[in-house]
């Protein structure tokens, strides 16, 4: 869809922005990326997204489940076990997400020595 | 750089949480975006970014600045005015958050959708 060049600005500034302040936080980002390649259970989840808590685990699906970002399942086994997996709008999320954490684990590096410099009173060289 | 599988994801997840916690806020967000085209001064910036206050532009500017994702210039007129602009490495970033608020702007809606059906205690029908 084509729109004005102001319009398309101001349409992903608020989209963007909602998106961010809904799975831009750091567990939810981690939750999608572990899902990534395949379903999980809740321990194999709370195992891959390191220091995150039982209470936050849940609740991060949950949301995740709301916005139709990750689909619980129970499988009728004995005892029965639940698996969370990515919808196919959640996988379609994973491909903006991975790009951004490429774009993290290249100039991360970058940005901490800037910080590092900037909190010593003087700038680095620019860098690409 | 080729690095393991399990290896990438996991550099990726901190990586992209700690860009997430620092630039994942709506306000910076949105000045990355009002800067892409070109550089603005403050009040400028402060029109083009709705609802923000003076202190809190003020405060997302220096953290970008500290970041070195912004660059704040100096033009020697009369008044002097300040000018802030994307570096190099803000311009990288701004892509990848492009194809972030691309796919909010596509699929805003249906996260909508989804949240109405879940909180009124149905699933919507899968959509890709």
């Amino acid at each position: 869809m084509e729109v004005p060049n102001g319009q398309t600005d101001e349409i992903g500034c608020r989209g963007v922005s909602e998106v961010l302040n809904r799975i831009g936080d750091k567990w939810s980002i981690q939750v999608v990326i572990a899902l990534r390649d395949r379903s999980r259970r809740f321990n194999e989840l709370k195992r891959q997204v390191g220091e995150i808590s039982q209470q936050m685990l849940t609740r991060t699906l949950k949301t995740l489940e709301r916005d139709g970002l990750v689909d619980r399942k129970v499988c009728h086994t004995t005892p029965p076990q639940v698996e969370y997996a990515l919808t196919p709008l959640g996988h379609s999320l994973a491909e903006p997400v991975r790009y951004l954490a490429e774009w993290a684990r290249a100039h991360l590096p970058t940005i901490h020595s800037h910080r590092r410099a900037y909190d010593a009173g003087q700038k680095p060289s620019p860098q690409p």
